[in-house]
């Protein structure tokens, strides 16, 4: 890994693959302070072990899990009502999945930019995807453009604080490919929105990293339930 | 008061004055969704009650008091670090005090956005003032209008959801005859930021309130140290 440079990034770490290869961006020319958030998701004492492991991995000089309980009491979401079923992967459709969180990136960032500012960050990496965003409207280029705005109108004049979206354009397999060439610890990471030992391989985020894997013609290093995920 | 309409507003409460016109105005022709955030500010017990009185007065349909516990983390601030004294009022200054909790406001609509989506509510109010915003950033004009277009492009098509800031160009004291006016339970609302039973009169937020008073030749129903605040 090259010197890390001066400048410190936020950088939003869910646990999953794409924030594991944001973070392996960041890391190429920043410190790092790793922000986690808890809300009420299914799968998250799991994708907390995989913050924890890839904050230790990355050697994130500060760390933060922010528990966003308001977000699991808002509900409506199939993510954290234990009442709603994980519905199983229909990558064809348009329609925004029961899995959504209204408003959810707004909630994410807003909380990532008020740490930038307390700590002295500039930039602030997210891993957000359009291709996977399965209609979420919060994880489009074009919100992520308006959401800069409000920063710059919003936080204190000169903060100079952004949004970084490395991976806004890639699809699962290049972000994978990039994960590899960075060396970006993969098998660290957790995906799946329905278990927390053997990943499903049937829910959405399952079923998108696997196609992710299949195309970039690389084996996936976690376990399935039913097997290998060759 | 009027026979409410049937579109659903969120109207954010703190439990200051400025909030609860801002309900007496959504009133008009809304019914009401309360909605409280204890960021851990040092009033807050006070600040609680307020809100609950307030919400009983107006007779809000759903209530809800959201604990972001990470604003207090990410800290730099008096309002919630009680290591920082709260600095008595300079009206004059333009810097930006130590009572600025960063990027705060983003923070509170994103989370009353995603709320208002949940429920199916419209508009959301928001109590905010740029004359006594004391330079806070997120608290002018300019910044709402910016959060408006990432609402409209980070909601469900056809949300609809839009920010109310009815009060954005007010003084306090046309504040304070507008809720005279329409009956606004100004004497259910806190404001200071230092005490919770006899107000201290010295902070800010005291400072502002007691001018606005004075400006709109009205008596605060509040008690004050030091005796009436007339």
């Amino acid at each position: 890994m090259a010197e890390p440079l001066g400048e410190l990034a936020v950088v939003l770490v869910s646990g999953g693959m794409d924030s594991c290869v944001a973070a392996a961006l960041a890391a190429r020319s920043h410190r790092l302070a790793f922000l986690h958030l808890d809300y009420g998701q299914r799968t998250e004492a799991r994708e907390r072990k995989a913050f924890h492991d890839l904050a230790d991995h990355f050697g994130a000089e500060a760390r933060m899990v922010a528990d966003t309980d308001h977000l699991r009491r808002i509900g409506g979401s199939s993510l954290t009502d234990p009442g709603i079923p994980v519905p199983e992967a229909d990558l064809a459709s348009t329609a925004i999945p029961s899995s959504y969180v209204p408003f959810r990136n707004a909630n994410i960032l807003s909380m990532a930019v008020s740490w930038a500012e307390a700590l002295g960050a500039r930039p602030v990496f997210i891993g957000a995807v359009e291709e996977d965003s399965s209609g979420y409207p919060d994880c489009r280029a074009a919100f992520f453009n308006a959401f800069g705005e409000v920063i710059r109108l919003g936080t204190r004049p000169g903060s100079g604080i952004r949004i970084e979206t490395p991976l806004i354009r890639m699809r699962k397999s290049e972000i994978i490919r990039t994960g590899i060439e960075l060396g970006a610890p993969l098998h660290l990471t957790w995906s799946c929105y329905q278990a927390e030992d053997v990943a499903c391989g049937r829910c959405d985020s399952c079923a998108l990293r696997l196609r992710g894997f299949r195309e970039a013609g690389v084996v996936d290093p976690l376990p399935y339930a039913g097997g290998p995920a060759a």
